[in-house]
């Protein structure tokens, strides 16, 4: 089956707004077991899109139309989809009830002009819109199977999910389903994940499973792409693999699927009921961001955070009024982490100081990072040298600190060399 | 000149990677007052490149194919650009010889299939890569003049803008010059600007100037774009527009052009020799955040960034130990902010306070914000309602909060309603 994915519009044409559409459909797709044999882009006129739908209809068995339901008279998807099929339009009057309910509901009479968006081909089969007033359509050009949809992200993305692709498997005649298991990992480089997970791939039958890697630096993704033919199969099929990938990378892992590192932090200082109170220097304060920017509502757990670019401030701002001024040293982090967690009364305090080692002739310029974290009548402290002093070091630096409390809050071994810190 | 955009790669096709190129050399030709007719995506295949080629070269006077000019061999650009023009590859000494130099100085030696990037179809014009291995080359197909680019974005941008947007200009056989001068504002939704903005596009004769705005919340982006025949005339053209916008917007205006917010105000710090510290609440730690994020070296201008959820933390923090607890109010923004000040030693002290009004039956949820800043012997506090609890809310007064101290700072009213709170 061969797949078009033809995007509308003269925004994405012209570049005002990046087609994040094509790649959220085109990805669905292939996660599906289809493959996406060409794109196209055109803009909102009649000559260009009406060229458009021929030349896919001609190479393609299924198109995917992206945009041109809107109600404005720029677009055009219903009327080419007519002209193209050689078919007029026709109300459909279950539709335009809904979208006058729609606008009941909210206190609101629909503008007259909205009632485009209820005329479709005639002969075209209605497919359903649960969150917006453009419903999709599909309708045969020649050969192929045209899928209309809105180009609205959100309303897109549960058509593709909860219409099209349905309907895809069912035209294929047979079922596959797909599913997609994640893994994020720090202090892993993608060809040391390579080597670690060398046979994984063979411990699913059938060569059923894809391993892939995908580099978010710090952080590593690697997804386990199975397919299997029935939806209760697929769990068991994954199993050994995915037991295989968390014994070979603990502790790297950082948490999996839609999880994040942070999210995972939150949510064990929420379970433990604990607090964290942070110290922080030349991250520009992204470990409290990071942390605070999780969907959680116990934002509480974050007791105090302090960000200076001096490392006397952060002294000064626990109430250490020394007369020496003291440097960057992992002894410096960990008095402060205890001052820290004793001044805020928090369960938990961690502390990341940087000092940065300027480039030098032919000597690259390093971050000395040092964390310490107090709590629970321990304390431990963390030193590397990271390469670079901008934003790579920064990156870092956050990620190195952040993990090192998730290990600490997980019990599990805080001092582990990463593949990123100098030897 | 009818102009196509064509992307090449499995990655860009099959959704993995965004397609940001198509974005960046369509907005450069509009802005340069080339049209964009067709978009075309394909993968790394012969037979989709080859019919792709054909397909454009039949419809455009200019194809701009991006991607494919790698090592490896899925690289197929030069060998499909040449089997379509009918002519062989030949070796382009020059360029191997640029490569070899490249690696020597590096000190590694350089991979043999690099050779394949310096194979140019026969006839080919090169086209200089500064900052890379692929160089670029056009050659004409059939009717139509083909330019291919590297896919890495930092390469194509700089071959786009210093190489290929002159050969357009040459070929169109007149000289357009295109300035776009920006302002960005805080404060005043996209109608009232266009209200505000009424007639200053008839202040540039000939409707050479076109207007255009860009909502990024919780900012606006007013956009001048302008043409004119000679590079020396156009500030002369633009000065009026230029000046009516900046004297109807005054003090919305943030900045201009590349400049920002945290920029604007790190910026005056340095100019100034002052120093910031900083509380935050609810805010997620990003005033903090964004200052420490510009491109700046002295960061050391933010003193110290104190940020809890917690106001009565907030006032332990400058040693107020009193034992009846506060709540948000404009008063105690202010006696935490010259608590801040003198505690910290620094020229000025911002401290931004929220309280969340939860949504209530059909009440809406709010944010009520109160700013408060302390420094060069005087005060002033702000105090503003913004809709919603969420993200947006949290949004608008972190740049309500720094847009008060940019205010403040240059000496401009800090308190004037924008059109986002609650009146």
């Amino acid at each position: 089956m061969k797949i078009e994915i033809l995007c509308t519009g003269d925004e994405i044409l012209t570049g005002k707004t990046i087609n994040t559409n094509h790649s959220y459909m085109a990805q669905r797709f292939v996660e599906n077991g289809f493959t996406v044999n060409w794109g196209t882009t055109v803009g909102d006129d009649r000559e260009s899109l009406q060229s458009a739908f021929m030349l896919a209809s001609q190479r393609a068995d299924v198109v995917i139309v992206n945009g041109g339901l809107g109600p404005t008279v720029d677009d055009l998807s219903q009327e080419v989809a007519a002209a193209a099929a050689g078919v007029g339009l026709v109300l459909h009057e279950q539709w335009l009830s809904r979208m006058e309910g729609w606008y009941t509901s909210r206190g609101r009479v629909m503008p007259a002009n909205n009632e485009k968006q209820a005329m479709l081909p005639e002969g075209a089969e209605f497919i359903d819109n649960p969150v917006g007033t453009a419903c999709g359509f599909a309708i045969t050009i020649e050969e192929a199977r045209f899928y209309f949809t809105p180009g609205v992200p959100r309303e897109m993305r549960r058509m593709i999910d909860e219409q099209i692709i349905p309907r895809l498997q069912k035209a294929r005649g047979y079922d596959v389903f797909t599913k997609v298991k994640r893994f994020h990992t720090f202090g892993i480089g993608e060809s040391r994940a390579d080597l670690l997970l060398d046979g994984v791939e063979d411990l699913v039958e059938g060569g059923a499973m894809k391993l892939g890697f995908q580099s978010h630096f710090p952080q590593l993704e690697t997804k386990l792409t199975v397919r299997a033919e029935s939806e209760q199969s697929i769990n068991a099929m994954l199993a050994p693999a995915e037991a295989a990938v968390r014994e070979r990378f603990a502790p790297f892992i950082l948490c999996e699927d839609d999880q994040t590192l942070e999210g995972t932090i939150v949510d064990e200082l929420i379970a433990q009921q604990s607090t964290l109170s942070i110290m922080e220097m030349h991250t520009a304060g992204r470990v409290t961001s990071r942390l605070l920017n999780t969907s959680s509502e116990q934002h509480d757990r974050i007791n105090r955070s302090v960000v200076s670019q001096d490392v006397n401030a952060l002294r000064d701002a626990v109430g250490d009024h020394g007369v020496d001024s003291v440097i960057c040293s992992s002894e410096a982090a960990l008095n402060l982490a205890s001052a820290l967690r004793e001044k805020t009364q928090s369960t938990y305090a961690l502390v990341v100081l940087m000092s940065l080692i300027e480039k030098e002739g032919d000597q690259d310029g390093a971050a000395d990072v040092y964390i310490a974290i107090d709590g629970s009548g321990e304390n431990v402290e963390r030193f590397a040298r990271l390469p670079g002093t901008g934003e790579w070091s920064r990156l870092g630096a956050v990620e190195l600190a952040m993990d090192c409390f998730r290990r600490f809050l997980l019990k599990q071994p805080v001092y582990q060399k990463i593949d990123f810190e100098q030897h």
